[in-house]
This record gives C-alpha cells, sequence and structure tokens, in this order.
C-alpha cells in the first residue's frame, strides 16, 4: 500500500517539508511543489534538521507548477493561508478524482474554503502543534513537538466522528514517531486552538514578546484570559461549541511553563511574511459579528495587527 | 504687581521651562526647580529656542530643593505625572499660604491628588497644547502651538466658572503671545482633552507610529473613534459630562489633517522615560469600573501599555 499511494505536498516549508519528508522516509511516493527553492531542491534534494535525528534524500519529487506534478491521493495543504487566494488553481490539477486534501493550516475556515473547491468529502483537516522552520534552501530545521491532531471535515459544522479516513492518516504516520491525535470533532479542535492562538499570535506581533515574556506579566496573562473568554462565547454562540474554562486555563499554564517561544505570527512578522491574521483573528471577529455579540478586546487586537501587517 | 508676585517652577522641562521663562521674559520673579540640569543652569542659565525667536536668561533663579525656594504665589506644576507621588514633599515648603498650585499637567484626576495636600481651594488646572522639549542641559526646545486652557478646581467636578483667579492667570500671559482659553467646566476641559489622548497617546506607543500613519490607516480610525466614544460614555457615566460626538469628529479631524506628530506619550517611551498610564489610561478604565461600565478598548490598551511600561 505504501508504495501505491501518491502524496503531494502543496508548500514544501517548515511544516509541508517535515510531514511530507516523514512519510517519504516511510517509503511513500511524496511529490513536493516548491517556489523559490525549486532550482535547489531538485538538483541537491531536501535535508532535515531534528532533535530526533538529520536526514536527508538526495532525489526528491519537486515541482514548480502542479500541472508538473501526477494526481495525487492525499494532498497535504501546507501554505500559508495569506496564499489561499491561490487554492483554487492549485489543488484541482493535482488531485485525483477520489483524492482528498489533507489541510494543514492555521484558523478557522479552512476546511469550508477548500470543500468550496475540491468538494465538501473530500477534506480533512490537521492541527500541527509543530516548532519547524524552513532554514534555507532545501533545509527544514525541526526544532521541537510535532503532534497533530487530525479530524473529518464535515458541512455545518456536524461532528464525523472517527472515520476509517482519519485512521489511515494515523496508520501513515505509523513509526514516523510523530504522535497524531484523532478527533471525533473538527470545529471543536480548531476553535479550541484559537483558545491559545489569538491571544499570544496576536500579542506576540504587537508587543513584540516571546510566551514567556507576555504570561510574566499580570496585565498581558489578564488580557489573555479576557481574549479567551472572547473566543469561549464565540464558539458557543456561532457554531454551538463549549470550550471549558477548565481547558482555557490548561492552555495558560502551559503556556506559562513551557520554554519560551515565538508564535507563528512572530516568527512570521520577524521574517517580514504576511500575518494570517483573517484566518484566526479576521475569522472571529467575522463569526462574532454574524452571531451579533461583541468581541471588543479581540477585535482590538485585529486592529492593531492589521496596522502592523499593511506597515510592514 | 508683576515684580510682587513670585512665581515658582516645578519641573524645569519641556512645559515648565517654556512657560516659565515666557513669565520671566514679562517681568515675572520666577523661580525654577531643577534635578539633573541644576548645575548647569546655576551656572550658565537657561535658553529657550522657539520658531517665534529664540531667548536666553544668564541669570537664573534656580534650585535643586523645593526647601531653598522663596515661597511662592503660584507654582507651576510641570512634573511629568510619573512623579506625582513625591508631590507632598515638594509642594508645601515652596507655596505661600495663600498661593495657589497652577498644575500644567496630563490626565485626570490631577487636581483632586494636589487639592488632598494644599486644599481644595488652591489649585487651578491648565491643559497644555504644545510640542516643546527639553533639547540639553537648560536647553528648551519649542517646536509648534502653545496655547492653554486654563480653569479653576472644584470638589465633586461642580463647575467654577470664570474665576477672578483664571483672569489673573490669562492677564499674567497677556504680552507673551500664548493663547489663553479660560475654562468654566475644568472636569469637561479635562475629559475632553481625553478624547486625542486616550487613543493617540496609547496607539502611538504600542504600534509604534505617528498620528499621521496612524489615522491614515482605515482600521486604526475606526479604533481611534472607538476608543473616543468609550471615553465618552466614561464622561457621562461618572462624572455626568457630555462630550458629543461632533467634539470628537474634529479631533479626529484635526488630527487626520494636522503635519505628523509624535504624541507625548510616544515621545516619553521613545527616550525611555516612564509613561503617564494611570493617569491617562489607568484613571479612565478606574473611572469606569467605580461607574459600573465597560470599556474594553481603552482596558486592552492600558494593559499593553503597561507590559511596554515595565518591559523597558
Amino acid at each position: 500500500m505504501r508504495n501505491n499511494l501518491k502524496i503531494g505536498v502543496i508548500g514544501t516549508g517548515g511544516v509541508g517539508g517535515y510531514y511530507g519528508s516523514q512519510l517519504q522516509k516511510q517509503g511513500f511516493d511524496v511529490h513536493y511543489l516548491l517556489n523559490s527553492d525549486f532550482e535547489y531542491v531538485k538538483t541537491h534534494g531536501l535535508k532535515v534538521l531534528s532533535p530526533n535525528g538529520d536526514y536527508s534524500f538526495n532525489n526528491v519529487n519537486a515541482y514548480q507548477s502542479v500541472h508538473e506534478m501526477p494526481k495525487c491521493d492525499i494532498l497535504i495543504l501546507a501554505l500559508k493561508t495569506t496564499s489561499n487566494h491561490l487554492l483554487s488553481e492549485l489543488l484541482p490539477p493535482a488531485l485525483k478524482d477520489d483524492g482528498f486534501v489533507f489541510a494543514l493550516q492555521n484558523g478557522i475556515g479552512i476546511e469550508q474554503q477548500i470543500a468550496q473547491i475540491v468538494g465538501p468529502n473530500r477534506v480533512i483537516g490537521g492541527l500541527c502543534f509543530i516548532c519547524s522552520i524552513k532554514k534555507g534552501p532545501g533545509v527544514i530545521e525541526h526544532q521541537d513537538y510535532g503532534w497533530m491532531s487530525v479530524g473529518d471535515y464535515r458541512e455545518n459544522n456536524y461532528i464525523s466522528g472517527l472515520t476509517d479516513r482519519i485512521k489511515m492518516i494515523a496508520e501513515m504516520f505509523d513509526g514516523t514517531g510523530i504522535p497524531i491525535d484523532l478527533m471525533e470533532d473538527l470545529t471543536l479542535a480548531r476553535w479550541q486552538k484559537l483558545i491559545f492562538n489569538i491571544p499570544f499570535n496576536g500579542l506576540s506581533v504587537v508587543l513584540g514578546a516571546n510566551t514567556k515574556q507576555l504570561t510574566s506579566h499580570p496585565d498581558i496573562r489578564e488580557l489573555a484570559w479576557q481574549l479567551m473568554l472572547e473566543v469561549g462565547i464565540t464558539a458557543k454562540s456561532s457554531v454551538n461549541r463549549v470550550i471549558s474554562e477548565d481547558f482555557m486555563q490548561d492552555i495558560l499554564h502551559k503556556t506559562t511553563v513551557m520554554q519560551p517561544f515565538d508564535p507563528s505570527m512572530k516568527q512570521d512578522h520577524d521574517a517580514n511574511r504576511p500575518l494570517e491574521i483573517e484566518a484566526i483573528h479576521g475569522q472571529v471577529v467575522r463569526h462574532a459579528k454574524a452571531a451579533g455579540i461583541q468581541v471588543p478586546k479581540i477585535e482590538t487586537l485585529y486592529q492593531q495587527l492589521k496596522f502592523i501587517n499593511d506597515d510592514s
């Protein structure tokens, strides 16, 4: 089976390059879409640095255009959401008729957007808890973590349960050592991840600080907590999901005690990349507005982030 | 009269040095409290650079301690509010029994704080619209503007009307060319000034931007407007003053069309001075809380500013 399944990676950066190459290591037939690094990787291959051991492939299936790629059974979508306006051009050419998209992107509304392009029964969502960056041409540096939460997409926020398709994803990663959590309810998982991303992605950029600096300050801990509560009331009002205060306190605690960390949005900001504010903060503000509730603190952060994003 | 009236300046920086020296130019007997610049000014005097003409005094009455100063009829208080914990030591020694304090400070609650030290009938408030900085030892650079709004303090936010005392202030400045607006209602004037200070002092620091950059961005214009509205509801609820939306729109418009300007809090931040967040944002948050109303956007800004203030 491993040799029969064709896997495409759309967006070979820190996330796509790491998970794609891990599957290639397991014997899967992986095909990578690259942009700026295409020439380098085509010639020199791909190298992954990791505390779990470095590895490299001298010959990789590298492509500059999706039209050159073979049709794939699974397309791992690992672009930044700031490029999602390209999805309708990128996904269909590289996807088999019975293939599906495995979306490793941040935020809310990701699967809905993909479903509009490939159909609602062809999307799986993955939430990555990983520190991994593209260090240079053809070099991925995996720094820490790596586990994924995986859930099947259903329209209108229905709960999928544990489908065969997400079990297959878990099996694919068997042997990589990467822990995979299977989620019965992708919608809940997506909103739960916002409990971290809304405060810490946002504040790390606006205040130019890492998680340790942010959580060490009493006013910012309080602000982070208030932002979490606003995510909670939005989840309840707009998608009928309850995120308990215990869950929020656990996230706040974990963020407080973990090693100082620059959230992905701060990494993007420091590297002068566009910020994923629409998929994260913008989506919550729009969900709240549609549900007729107020999220003034998230909205303030969103307004500030748009200024910073446009300014840089 | 001019020669009989003793005027003390507590805090000889951009503001105190400018207004004090303007009165000295008019023949008043002015005495300056200095800190780091004392030795320099004692020896070399005070120089003021201004688009209206430079001037200097070789000999000035300079003091390092209020205990060395003569008792004054009027004490111009021009310290940053971040030093207001010193007021109970600084004011009484230098003030005649029938003298009063003329407070040229930012924020809300200034006069109340002074009244607790010198008594409620001995405080006048002045709101300065001026760009003036201390450029170096003994050198004040007046860059632009300079007019003042002056009002008499009354306990419990009563309206004083135009008192003889504030008319005397206006007369003192006759001949300086500095426009003086006399205010019947100091409380209203103080809260109206927050319509500018809350959004623009705060956002200029958090976003590292001047007034032109801030007002040019649609989301920040909107955020500034929402912050103004929160000031308005707080003024109504806590001190029963109505600030019209026309007034707010006028401030927003004037801020948009004026030359790019770094508000005082940004100047303080850039110069690594402590920020006057308690007298401005902190006061409004506390007034709102006491009145039982929500000001989530001002509170967010206040939390962020406290982080920045503590961080630097």
